[in-house]
């Protein structure tokens, strides 16, 4: 497109992140115009019009497609409607931003794939944003540089704040350590999974039983040629949310986010000496919902492919699905 | 003003800190319009229009004054231009952000504020962005909610790394410091200031003895009521900028920025376990920067005094010009 | 014993580690008498001579064990002799102190555990001498205050300095790892472990792939009641030597070890804020080495069994068997 | 003296530091024999009968210093008996250790140097164990190396927990600042102070105001050659005991002691991520006590002089005072 000419977008879903990502594209990216937005709650189409000054409402996501004027959707909607509003999206001509994860089975990442293929001109990104976080991306080009020789392992960690309420049950139960695998797969250069095993325990949150869910968990995964990652979960800790993942090379290893700090202040009293945590994931990674708009924002603007790939994507997927299947056989899986 | 019209903002000086106040003003600052800019530099002039698109652009302040669409002016210009500066705008009828410090010497600082109290609809306010960072915001409504008690005591030292050019010594020597000022000011609530002592040596830069200038110093301030603060100042660092407060208080204390890091990567190789710097007071503060313009952008609109008054910098200003006395005669200065 | 005389110790086994045991006894452990000690190398018994003042020095272990003023033995030799010089030890009548681990497989375990059983006034105490470094134990008083609630999932790792001579090859290989099971089961309370997984790699010393030995693992282990245990080891670190144990419970979590600090100096130059670390577990654990030699002979002098049991040792041995079958079966291994 | 003959040494004080000493100098200082103990206090010396095992126990220093078989003595004595008791150690041919500080004026500590000229051949040193302590060694060591430059600039503080008895009037009111000087001049190489000002404030505990005193205070030192120190003192934080000491120095800066953490336990918890912190002096600085022993013992042994001379300690003493007079007249010192 043209150099000048600025993105029109529109978005669905404008649940709190989905409210993020609008305001994020209607103040804060350059290059952009958000325009539409769609939502099947009339309440959150009024904070659109009311808060940022939009016009184009739609309840319907395929009313909003068949607005001409719009050159981007924005999907921000639950894991089972993206395949199909990703495909939507394409067939209407549109390039496509979709929260992450892709897809909740495999066949459904293929047939995206597949349809993305037919329009090799448009754009499709899935918001695996965190690889967008400052830290993340100066320890990518630290691995790039050499620093630490090569990387063998990534051992990387999401920890979630308890919610007494256990709201977070009504969510894709491992929604966070689906980031952890993109960031192994992403630091070890993509390698092919070959196995996995993982365990976990109900520690708090006794009703996960019920689907076979569990709020604590450990995994291992092996690659090929030697590559290795492990991972934890938890959505039970006290003291905030907190991303940590280390990089082990031959020559030295990056450590990223070992302790959440809320921000620069450290407090001395009877209790010792502390530091306040980021109490979600949207404090830590505020800034990386900015920047992995203005990627793909500047990868439609310029033409070339997103820094994320569909399949990117879809390994993920496949790797968390395999995870999933050793809890429940309580045995190594085999990819 | 009303509350959904934008505030119309000129800018006058568009050196290195001037560009980052008009990127913020053009892109990131809600509620304002960036309308026009003046520099007696074409390039500055130029720049101004490719980045930005300002087509309103003066080599002369008096010619942007008369401009009738602008509500209000940013000045990051040379210390010695801002009371005239200043003055100028108020009676142009123009709401005024200028950078610190307010003034070189008292007597401007005192006729700044004699014009400002003609112009009671008029806000003014210096640009002591630090008091805007995060942490150091949050620091301060810790004290306020009573985490630490009574505060009595802030040490807090700004150091900035070596620059082998020695360019800095173009810039107000004592730039850096003035907020340490500022911060102990406020921490301390705003106490009279009683008495200062102030040493320094030249620890690299020898060229800076013709000046009676210091590469590093250090100083003590007393004031009313038993309360305290010590200060260090360095421009030699080899590790990048670090500006550490910390506040003592009947209770507790809070550590303000002990280890400048950069971000939250940590590397472990063959120089330890260690962390890289913020390069400069830039990024230190970028987001101060920002939230600065915001305040005084809100206090416009919203038609009240900005959380920093003329007489805050008119101390700052005073107490750091006590401070060079005691440097000059290694006596201590009675205020 | 009588409360006042001191307890006579034979030690045989003078190397690196060997002599450490022998300076704390002659001159650190309070209540004792280092009396003997036993090498076959003459190079051995001279510095014994020389450096401790020894007099009654052995070629032969049963020449040690035959001397009647010995009350007790202290074991520092290759683990395939371990079995047999406890059980020799006991049926000399003597107190046994054994450096870890018990034995290199199951079958000898339970053969010391049944001579010791035949001797019950004779105290046998295998060296899992970190649960006595001072940072463990402050962390296990935690865990039993109930400070973190109920603890659930250890994650440990014992990441050893890289040695570019392979030497560590010579040694058993898993040594270190050994540690981690043992804290694992420490602070989840001893249960019983339901199956394992592991996972290997050769980051640096191919020379290992004719062992069938890795220099980075990562292991699962899963015990009853829902606890969970994640291993990593490595020999291959560029900073240093680090044992980092994370101990989660529902209240909260404690990090032991984040950072392997060599003392309290920090670094601020062009590589950022460093600090050094601990070069081996040496100087990590020297504490350790001291205590847990304390709490042997405090165990012996007031006649009660020591903190550490035969049965713990043989624990860790058996998963630690089960882990080594995982990584070469690559298959989950049930216990 | 012989190298196989160990020193007999006498103590006199035994409260609470007194008592540490003579736990070392009986368990933990090799070479040594603790053969006597003097107090005028029967509890204490029942203690270091009971306790140590001591059988010469005089009631009276004089009648300790008749001991013929007492090769060195050791005073942790009130600071007002310490030059009148070194005296009489060097008349009775005794070498002397004695606890800092050396004197509480001028005159005293020159009397003690000049009665100390006369014998060449006794060792005396004045404990400012600081010096011994791992982390302060390791930074000397690293400036002696030349790891940061030129050091031209020492920040040090000494923060006590708050006792809120305030049973620490009765102890010599600025005792652990003096540690600070003693740093700052060893650290920048001994050399000779020009100018002090200090000031101070009572935050909690009014009680002080009669005495002249402060329970929080600042200070600057300049030295000739443009080296400069800056001190804080505080009684009454709530986190625990803190000495803190910057070094900089034209290539870097060293920090040590900068959070003082208990060990290497860290708690996440609803606190946030926090650490434990040493209580006391004593907790942060016990293996400092042996070390300076262990140096005395070896300088005796050795015949050479102590690391510490006397003069060093009448340095600190006099910079100390003038400290103190500045704090009194609010204003600059000359030395």
């Amino acid at each position: 497109m043209n150099a000048t000419s600025r993105l029109r977008i529109g978005i669905t879903g404008l649940g709190r992140l989905g409210r993020r990502h609008a305001q994020n594209l209607a103040q804060r990216v350059p290059g952009v115009e958000l325009v539409a937005a769609c939502s099947p709650l009339a309440e959150e189409l009024d904070w659109a019009r009311d808060s940022l000054g939009l016009l184009n409402l739609h309840a319907d996501y395929e009313a909003m497609l068949a607005q001409n004027d719009i050159d981007a959707v924005f999907l921000v909607t639950p894991t089972s409607l993206h395949p199909g509003h990703i495909i939507a999206g394409l067939q209407a001509g549109k390039h496509v931003f979709c929260e992450k994860p892709l897809a909740l089975d495999l066949a459904e990442c293929r047939r995206v794939e597949a349809e993305a293929a037919k329009h090799p001109k448009l754009k499709v990104m899935i918001g695996y944003g965190r690889r967008f976080d400052p830290s993340y991306s100066d320890a990518y080009a630290k691995v790039q540089s050499g620093l630490i020789g090569t990387p063998f392992l990534v051992r990387s960690q999401n920890l979630d704040m308890n919610d007494p309420s256990g709201f977070f049950m009504r969510f894709a139960p491992t929604s966070g350590s689906v980031h952890d695998i993109d960031f192994a797969r992403w630091f070890l250069g993509s390698p092919k999974p070959l196995r996995v095993f993982a365990a976990g325990t109900i520690a708090i949150h006794q009703g996960l039983r019920e689907f076979g869910d569990v709020d604590n968990g450990v995994a291992i995964c092996e690659f090929e040629g030697g590559k290795l990652a492990c991972f934890a979960a938890s959505r039970t800790m006290a003291h905030g949310h907190e991303t940590l993942t280390e990089v082990f090379g031959t020559q030295g290893r990056l450590t990223i986010g070992a302790n959440p700090r809320l921000d620069r202040v450290e407090i001395s009293d009877a209790y010792g000496v502390r530091n306040e945590c980021t109490p979600t994931f949207y404090e830590r990674f505020e800034e990386s919902f900015l920047r992995e708009t203005i990627e793909f924002v500047q990868a439609v603007r310029e033409d070339r492919p997103p820094a994320l790939t569909l399949h990117d994507a879809t390994e993920a997927t496949r790797i968390g699905i395999a995870l999933r299947e050793s809890l429940l056989t309580r045995r190594a899986v085999e990819l």
